[in-house]
């Protein structure tokens, strides 16, 4: 048994033992005119024969007791849908609804839920917990009244996963995902790392975690170099002030890191990338702000700052809730009125300022209420402005987010294709079955962009030991699923590693994966023009591989896989992966085939495919 | 973590992993002329295309490969309904639908679900995996196709949980659950410790395993005094020939063990019992028979014994599947036609010797398509005989014997009781809780007898340390559900224990809770005097505690519980409980109360009922 098993029990013990909302809404992302029912579940560790749901439609929290809600709130009553038995629980959960009615377009409905019984005398709130990876336990020991009925089933465990009673939200209008981000072939540039600009080298850093000298005018000269590769948005690192080479640690959010250029090179790059028909991605952390930040301070200096309520102090002023516990990370609480504000106003300065949109950094760590706001806020701003959340959730939590956000990253495709092609964990039916799965088990406003890596763990090329062939045989595939590709600079002129990110110990150095950008004779120009191919090619297709897809070959025992895209018009193209280290012969259906990119060779033998070790080809049906 | 959760989790991946049906129908119950839908998941292992689901009608195992059926056999295409996504495998489980056609009443449907892929080329069976008790893998390793593909996932331990492809069934009828049942307050009687008949006394065994003597002509002697106690159905213990003191391995099932008596004696006791307006209901165990049964020895002796199909060898003839690796228990394979068809003529010429049904031993152990063809025959011979299951089973496998028997013993209710009465580790609100949802959980139609013990654990009487009026309480309270209660022969006059059946070692020795029954001067007459008028009164308000019912006073911190019942005629009812050392004092709701019998005694404080410690009442509305 391993501990993530232990962990995920009590997790999912702890959330199902009380009262349950995880953001159940039929329908998911609510639309004007339209009631919206509410989901509840009320565990076994709670006796209760009522479920009220109070809720507001203005701007003030929602609140009430027992069934009455106070001035300004409104109330409806749940009604009782029956009980389901939990074999994990060994027990009964009883599920409810409750209609919330109607509301007109631009409304944020805030909501909580009490689970409470007339007779007995007590009263419990819906709480928050969602998601895979348990919060880190800051805030759990505050008296929420779920524990002491948790702890009397036996779960003590189950402490670090409770949250106090949660306000709910979700926003009533008719935004849909902008067609563009659908569209999308994105470019993840870590700036400090990509191109100092301007005729000048890196600089030589002491440690990976100095700066290296990138700068936004350096992305600026780039440009031409980026859109080579088909490439028609750019994902920046965040490019606000900040102590970081990585800069996740804001001080401030309106104005720009001075190392990497000012607000008038930060406009004239997306001007430049908006003329190149090139969207711009900032990346924005909400969830926490570097301790250095200024209201930070305040708060540190001042025990009476009105800022003191942004943040969670468990003992003032050295105890707090931060990011995974590190304490130059303070969480913000962006459920404080104020905080949420100051949060929102800064994503809507930049949308301003003409960016398309945002990648948003730990989006399970502020409340799905933010979110919903964040989406009105920033839409009234920017009506094709996107938001994609970094969630590495379940697919079940990830559905929780429609309406939130455009989509995710795609944390779960990442794992299947690591696990395929990496490491050989998915035989080529298991990775087939997932593909084929995954891909309707989300609607298609909802994008979750496909990537091979990031910023935070080992480069695709180092974990296959530099093989060329295997970074451009998962590139292949990549490129021909669904979902708009991102690709991390670097990648396409071999840029890897000097040694694992767990390299020193358990923890791991992310910062391995983060090394300068490769430019003149280093590029590994077989590789880039092989990307440059497969990414023109991939802004030409992309209806193909986003229409009917079926597998042709699923051979587990070579390590076979041929899949078949179908667009509207009904041209077919094939893709065919020999992940194997042997040759392969791979019998294509009838027809007439063309080949139009190979990841090297790819011949005929009468009506089969040879292709070479760990080689792929894209096939276009004659017409 | 607990082991259980290990080994249920391992239990579960390896179910999900594959191709899993658990019973799921839509209807549960087919009626004639209704078309069934066959629920089927196809979990992360697997890939297919299709699912196919063959059948027939006729007597003949259904069979075809690859969409085809064989001769004899029909098919039916499954649909795919969409994928969930499962956090416990981390990965998506499909789900298809299968629509057979009507059937005419009577007919045994039988069916087999294969996922297969016409590209892949391979196939996958649905297996047989039900329950929370996983098999003892006797008959795990076999050959299964889906083991390869579990292993493949890492979950090593699932192995011993798969089974080989199965076939399933349900009967297509109009049976309903004869009322009797519902009405029942039922007598269970361990035959060789009841009353050994004409004066004589119980033999002084050598050790607990040995034989007492009790006799179905005692049993007939004392039928008055069981009337007295409101019963209405004897439930025997297993009184066919059987070298053990308990019967639970026959040797034969058409006559009856000689230390017990004759058929004769027999007809006369159901006829006896049945001039009381008393049902008859048999204990049969049709998973397993004794080592000494002809049939076993003669598989023992003659390999080429036609018997030997009856049972499983892994290594004749000295490796069999048994009843939990007992060996003197073989198991019997109860989907062979013949083994089946000798079970099922056995439970007729019972119903034909005028009982009036089973309580059928170890029902998990024979596969649900035994239990629908039983289910068939017997009512074809009686149509108001029951079968009533012993399933130690979460509630949703219990409802996957809906159509196959007319209920279970109610082992979840059992524990519930247990835990709050005795262990104290229910508070009240969580063991209202659950009466809440349980009675909800299941049809009227399945009827689910309660019971505080019974012959395998400790007596209730022994695990409250000989304190009778927790006994009167938990009783009051049994008696006042709504499901018909059992009572174990002697609960009702002090028998208890002379020790813990874990005072040998941590195996158990059920034996402990079989002492003989207590006669005259040893029977506690005040206890017996509350048995009987409890019986009594239950009979007469059956109505009542079926009808609605709602918690008035649920006190955690006293123990304190009332509840309130209504019949149709809006007659109201109330149960006082109070769990609790200490004296209760509760407010009754407003109105004029009688009290109609107490554990001991009860009064009144103005509007305040005043029960002593762990005292308890039941009280009628005056009209």
């Amino acid at each position: 048994m391993m501990t993530s098993d232990a962990r995920w029990l009590n997790y999912v013990r702890a959330e199902r033992s009380g009262v349950s909302h995880r953001h159940r809404l039929d329908p998911p992302d609510p639309e004007p005119e339209c009631p919206v029912a509410i989901r509840v579940s009320v565990g076994p560790a709670v006796f209760a024969d009522r479920v009220s749901c109070y809720y507001t439609t203005g701007d003030v929290e929602p609140q009430g007791c027992r069934g009455v809600p106070t001035p300004g709130s409104s109330v409806v009553e749940a009604v009782p849908l029956g009980s389901v038995w939990d074999s994990l629980f060994w027990g009964y959960v009883e599920e409810w609804s409750a209609l919330l009615p109607p509301q007109a377009a631009g409304t944020l409905v805030r909501y909580r839920i009490e689970a409470w019984s007339q007779r007995h005398g007590t009263s419990y709130w819906a709480s928050e917990i969602v998601g895979t990876a348990p919060p880190s336990g800051d805030d759990a020991d505050d008296g929420q009244p779920g524990y002491p009925y948790v702890r009397s089933l036996g779960y003590d465990f189950a402490l670090t996963f409770l949250r106090r009673p949660r306000t709910f939200a979700y926003a009533v209008d008719h935004h849909r995902t902008p067609l563009w981000l659908r569209d999308a072939l994105i470019y993840h540039i870590f700036v400090d790392r990509f191109h100092p600009g301007s005729g000048r080298s890196f600089a030589h850093a002491d440690s990976l975690m100095g700066f290296y000298g990138g700068t936004l005018a350096g992305i600026i000269e780039q440009l031409d170099y980026i859109a080579g590769l088909g490439v028609n948005v750019l994902w920046l690192s965040p490019i606000f002030p900040s102590p970081s080479h990585h800069g996740y640690d804001a001080t401030r959010y309106d104005d720009i890191e001075p190392r990497l250029g000012d607000l008038t090179t930060f406009r004239s790059l997306v001007d430049a990338a908006h003329q190149r028909g090139m969207r711009v991605l900032l990346d924005y952390t909400v969830n926490h702000i570097s301790r250095q930040h200024p209201v930070f301070q305040d708060v540190l200096r001042d025990p009476a700052s009105p800022y003191r309520a942004w943040f969670r102090f468990t003992h003032y002023p050295d105890r707090y809730a931060s990011f995974f516990g590190v304490n130059e990370l303070p969480q913000v609480d962006c459920d404080h009125p104020a905080a949420r504000q100051s949060m929102l106003e800064a994503a809507c300065f930049w949308l301003e300022q003409g960016v398309d949109g945002f990648r948003l950094d730990y989006a399970p760590g502020p409340s799905h209420a933010f979110w919903a706001a964040f989406r009105l806020a920033t839409r009234a701003v920017r009506a094709d402005g996107v938001g994609i959340g970094e969630a590495i959730e379940s697919a079940d939590t990830l559905q929780t987010y429609l309406g939130r956000f455009d989509g995710c990253l795609d944390f779960l495709l990442l794992q299947a294709l690591r696990r395929f092609f990496i490491f050989g964990e998915l035989s080529v039916s298991q990775f087939a079955a997932f593909l084929h799965r995954h891909f309707r088990a989300f609607p298609a406003d909802f994008v979750l962009p496909s990537f091979l890596d990031n910023h935070d763990m080992n480069r695709f090329l180092w974990s296959v030991r530099g093989d060329v062939r295997r970074l451009k045989l998962a590139a292949l595939c990549q490129y021909t699923l669904p979902p708009p590709p991102v690709l991390y600079y670097g990648t396409e002129v071999g840029l890897s590693q000097h040694r694992d990110v767990r390299y020193y110990d358990g923890t791991g150095h992310p910062e391995e994966s983060r090394l300068p950008m490769l430019w003149g004779d280093t590029q590994n120009q077989d590789l880039l023009h092989f990307y440059q191919r497969l990414g023109v090619l991939r802004r030409a297709t992309v209806a193909v591989w986003r229409g009917r897809r079926h597998s042709v070959v699923v051979d587990d025992r070579y390590g076979h896989y041929v899949y078949c895209c179908q667009a509207l018009d009904d041209e077919q193209w094939l893709v065919g992966l020999n992940n194997s280290a042997d040759r392969a012969l791979l019998a294509l259906p009838p027809g007439s085939w063309e080949l139009r990119l190979a990841t090297e060779t790819a011949d005929w033998q009468g009506e089969l495919l040879v292709l070479p070790p760990y080689g792929g080809a894209i096939l276009q049906q004659r017409r």
